[in-house]
């Protein structure tokens, strides 16, 4: 009963052990398909000539961070303040907030990350403007401020001219700040499963924002930047003359959601993201159960499927279980799985560390270094 | 662009300042409320005569579990023997693993526990049974083994006498095994809304666990402790004459599933547990955007409600944001709110801190020490 003050949890995983040896739930990255999936989208930006700025809310690692600028990537994306330390701690130099935010508090956090980062952010509201405005322009920084236009989604982002002209002369009183150019992103059409509708889709966005750059053009303001896109719309988006940056975060190894939609572009990612899961009851005839619930999966996407095998679906999930239908009379229990989440966004916040795999072997483990950082 | 590497966040929030200064999303516990409910339920537990032994799966904090203890619970409930490890380093020696697991990893991890205090775990296979046995056995420790019985969720757990008596036997051919009595525990029923419904579904199902208990009791072997019980049907599970002990966790602090259902007994938990959000954009007329979105509360019990207001409703939530929907004209920009989760359990496991209050001012901050620990 002594040292219980220092009891270790064993590790997860170990470097070059066979997957199977890994404790489970844990989230897995396969990096062959991550390797493919980020050179593709780098490809692809590159052959369009548009900047690749990738989204950290996505996976909130950055080993992944530093290996996408590795390959091309001009800077990140974070959501949230709290989200940028990591990357910034990692090295990460350029990092542009992709949303919006409010209080004293994430003032500060804006103020103290443009000190030691090219920092960029995003409004829809005077107020803010003034806020970091003020707070910017004291401090002897300068933030770049991207006004957010909303061309669909009906979440933030300002819809008319007006409003928009409004933020554009607020930036401008201010020595702290420095207007960047236009956040324009469409979340909704992300997941439209047709590609030919989902192409259409981004079109009509795309024009929305091509409206929003002439009419500020025909006040004599330039938009040096066009930044937005994701994963299901930037094959369309980077070659639509409008954007000038993609944001996407989950095509470096997709999710259920993404990968039930039709990909028959030049664009096409790989799953590359599994869960590893165990059958640890199997008590009832028919049905399984596995050691992946709640904790370990998101479910506001739909429930996780399980990979490689056609005899096995998921038909709840409870805080930690996921219960499992099976065809197949044999006793299966101790039988290990892989689970493709619904969600990979929210299914990655659950985690701290991705097993990296290649060939069955665990070749590296990677924090999860902005996880649970949402401030 | 110095010492990037030792960048700090700033603190989440400050003992001894008011709630207004928390920076948001952050979880909040009313210290009022949770020590009401500890309270009230280690009451009733006392005037029924059974041990309670609350679920460390709702808060994953040490510092609650420690609470409890200090307030006559017996010891704890673990629903994975990862989140065990926190427990045991605060001291806690007294662990009911209440769910199966399954492999070489998680066997060592029970005998490596085993070591240090006094465990329990569940099993409704016999390999689950050979497996701890020959590895306890071998080390000379000594585990509680309740085999589940199936009483009506149709999750984990033996549904026969056959398969019970099968396990019993098995335990018994170890000497690092004890038979301590049954795991009966039905998850479903914790959740049905009318309260004279829950009462008859708790009496449904403790039948079922008295008719394993005389199965056994016949076969010549006595169940000192038949443990189960949940938030919804503790009431009910206390004064059955089946039940021995009792596994509560949500009622600590409940959340929104719980608080819609009907309390009209003696046992009336209050809401103890919120989640601090800023409005962050109201471009929108008739709508407005929060900072708390699916890294920040879980969804599968339903959307989060808006507390002490009657004007703003969830609508929707996305990775970062809650949409709320209002009827009020004016503009609601920084305005902070309060929500309730729908479900405690996996929201609690998306932070890493409780932020105590008391009076609208911070008392505490408690870590969620077990977060993410699902293995």
């Amino acid at each position: 009963m002594n040292m219980v003050a220092d009891l270790a949890l064993p590790p997860l995983a170990t470097i070059g052990a066979p997957l199977s040896t890994v404790s489970t739930p844990a989230l897995l990255l396969d990096l062959d398909a991550f390797e493919a999936n980020v050179s593709a989208m780098a490809t692809m930006a590159s052959k369009a000539g548009v900047a690749l700025r990738p989204h950290a809310k996505a996976h909130k690692s950055s080993a992944i961070s530093q290996y996408q600028i590795g390959a091309g990537a001009v800077g990140i994306c974070c959501q949230k303040l709290t989200e940028a330390y990591p990357f910034v701690r990692a090295g990460i130099d350029n990092i542009h907030i992709s949303n919006e935010f409010v209080g004293a508090d994430k003032v500060e956090m804006a103020i103290h990350l443009a000190r030691h980062v090219a920092l960029s952010i995003c409004v829809d509201h005077v107020a803010q403007v003034h806020a970091v405005g003020q707070a910017a322009t004291a401090a002897g920084v300068r933030i770049g401020v991207f006004p957010e236009v909303d061309i669909g989604q009906g979440r933030c982002g300002v819809e008319s001219e007006d409003a928009l002209a409004a933020l554009v002369d607020a930036i401008a009183q201010y020595d702290g700040l420095k207007f960047r150019g236009l956040q324009a992103y469409h979340g909704g059409i992300q997941h439209v499963a047709g590609w030919h509708a989902r192409r259409d889709a981004a079109a009509q966005s795309a024009d929305k924002a091509a409206a929003y750059v002439r009419f500020l053009e025909a006040r004599g303001v330039r938009c040096p930047v066009v930044t937005g896109a994701g994963t299901g719309t930037a094959e369309f988006d980077a070659f639509s003359g409008v954007f000038t940056e993609l944001q996407p975060g989950s095509y470096i190894f997709l999710d259920g959601h993404y990968g039930s939609s039709e990909w028959i572009g030049t664009h096409k990612p790989r799953h590359g993201l599994f869960i590893a899961a165990t059958i640890m009851s199997s008590a009832k005839p028919g049905k399984l159960v596995c050691d992946v619930g709640l904790k370990g999966v998101a479910v506001d996407s739909g429930l996780p499927r399980v990979h490689g095998t056609a005899d096995l679906h998921c038909s709840a999930v409870n805080d930690e279980h996921a219960m499992l239908k099976t065809s197949v009379t044999q006793d299966r229990l101790g039988e290990r799985l892989l689970l493709i989440p619904g969600h990979c966004d929210p299914t990655c916040n659950l985690y701290d560390q991705f097993v990296c795999f290649r060939g069955g072997i665990v070749e590296d483990i990677w924090a999860i270094d902005a996880r649970g950082l949402s401030q």
